[in-house]
């Protein structure tokens, strides 16, 4: 369980919490529970999405799953979310009980929310279904960035430093728009940088065919025979890592089929991993890359202008509606955020 | 997410939670949230172990793995866990703050006592070690079986019902005890009943390599000969159910093998799934059962008088510390559980 939680990485969604609690006048103990809640929490959904999505490399390091095997990770998920309700029920000596249970309630709900969205996603990957709009994008990463990384990292801040509802409801909302500036640049990271720069598989989300803007925007606007190709390589799975690649073995497997009666010839092919016969390779994820990023990177471009659109949504947000909370180090460094998500290199 | 739930089953945990607080003199209403977050509870870790298990049939139908893939039940699992917080947030309309949070710390020492029982098997499964004694086996049991499912069910139901600290500790003893005879039982029905009676895979503990105290026994006890056939059986995986068994290509890559080089047999011998190779085969698993069965059932019988003692041991406390309970019929179902468990076919 101190695997992932010791490997380095930026504590977005304690900072958020923490910070969101002392520019709201908190004083520095009341989020920390909350924080080491939130953290326990994304460790645990990690370890999971980790074995859902098939990833290789985590925080510069290999998977637990292919550390550890798929039983042992999950189970360990396990671990971690069952760990993370301890320092929910210690809000209760920090905060007393009515804060503690509206955090509660905001964990439950968070916990929901991501998993409707991870759904949205995994069953949208099970059907092969490609003609997402951007508005049904929108709304799987409002579920699963927005509420389990930002808008409920900010409302749990909130609560715990005694913020009225007003103010409380204007930092969930500056935090919806702030997620999903930064999932669409995490996204655009991940066709854009390098594995040592990202701590993960470099085009992962190619790989996974992980739903992203850019990647819809090109579907809908390449040439028919290109998007009947790029479904075709989106509908394989990813190869599994402990087997070689089907390339290496095609001409074994050709010479093979001279030998052996059409029976016996199925009977081999369908003893042989499935998934490297029919799975991605390395040239066609290329070849969607390509794709993906060509024709003067428009639909990269397309992906960027909705990101800064929710970018300036955000700045606009916090000025209206929270530009009175006293001047402090924490409330600059929320404001500072509009900017970083987009800045960001890793 | 509604799966599992809807398939025919005991409904063991809300049925202890539930007469645990009527039977101390609590109302029907009180336990009722607390015992429908058991049911989803346990539904979701049944998902979840049984894509830890690699188990093909569940409660007389095909596994949710099996049905969906890995990545939507393990997602499945975790989008109960989350919905299981809710009717315990619940419970403070039904039961006021100070009882909800006692059971709210409940849930989080029972998901980790199980997530620590499952641990120690995995663990032990990893390091194939199997000179495990039975106290050993006995504290993972108390762990995985006791805490997860007879004594928070009893703690929560008591709590619920208002009962003072002396009775509800009484009833975790008892509980305790009763779940160490059930889970007992429960090794030998996976030994000695179909699957029709028990709805889950036969032999299932023996393919998966569970531990029980008569496979511990055995092994403590038969030739050394037998014992490294045994432990040499034990090693191997499971087969995956989505390949054809290895005995039923080996004709072919036995021809095979003449007409290729030692480099392309190597490497064609990497694409061929390795579980089909190295895994257990009916005939193994069979030897094993006789085993672990055979020698005048000495094996079992060891099983059935381990069982035996603690179910008799939940009957003294029963009668010491739970006696001067008002008679009810919630009273005597309660007690008629210790004979119960042990007679149960299914």
């Amino acid at each position: 369980m101190l695997d992932y939680p010791m490997r380095p990485a930026k504590a977005l969604r304690p900072a958020l919490c923490i910070a969101a609690c002392r520019a709201v006048g908190g004083n520095a103990d009341a989020p920390l529970p909350s924080a080491a809640a939130f953290e326990l929490f994304h460790n645990a959904f990690l370890v999971h999405d980790d074995v859902e999505d098939g990833s290789r490399v985590r925080r510069h390091r290999p998977t637990l799953h292919t550390l550890l095997g798929v039983p042992m990770a999950v189970n360990v998920g396990d671990g971690m979310l069952a760990l993370a309700l301890e320092p929910l029920l210690d809000n209760i000596r920090v905060l007393g009980l009515g804060p503690s249970l509206r955090i509660l309630q905001i964990f439950a709900r968070l916990a929901r929310e991501s998993v409707e969205g991870q759904m949205m996603e995994l069953s949208w990957v099970r059907q092969r279904r490609w003609g997402v709009t951007d508005r049904e994008y929108l709304r799987m990463v409002h579920k699963k960035t927005g509420w389990y990384s930002f808008i409920s990292p900010v409302l749990v801040g909130a609560i715990a430093g005694g913020a009225a509802n007003p103010t409380r409801d204007a930092m969930g909302a500056f935090a919806l728009c702030l997620g999903i500036a930064f999932q669409i640049k995490d996204d655009l990271l991940s066709l854009e940088a390098t594995e040592a720069e990202i701590g993960k598989d470099t085009l992962g989300d190619l790989w996974e065919g992980k739903y992203t803007l850019a990647l819809l925007h090109s579907l809908r606007t390449v040439a028919s025979s290109d998007r009947a190709l790029a479904l075709d390589i989106l509908a394989r799975p990813q190869p599994r890592h402990d087997q070689p690649g089907m390339a290496r073995i095609e001409p074994i497997l050709s010479k093979l089929r001279a030998v052996l009666d059409p029976r016996e010839w199925a009977e081999l092919a369908s003893a042989i991993d499935t998934d490297v016969v029919a799975s991605k390779d390395e040239p066609g994820v290329r070849w969607l890359h390509r794709l993906v990023t060509g024709r003067n990177g428009e639909s990269l471009q397309h992906a960027r202008l909705v990101a800064e659109r929710f970018a300036n949504r955000a700045v606009r947000i916090f000025e209206r509606d929270l530009g009175a909370l006293p001047a402090s180090v924490h409330k600059e460094f929320l404001k500072a955020l509009c900017g970083f998500v987009l800045r960001r290199t890793s």
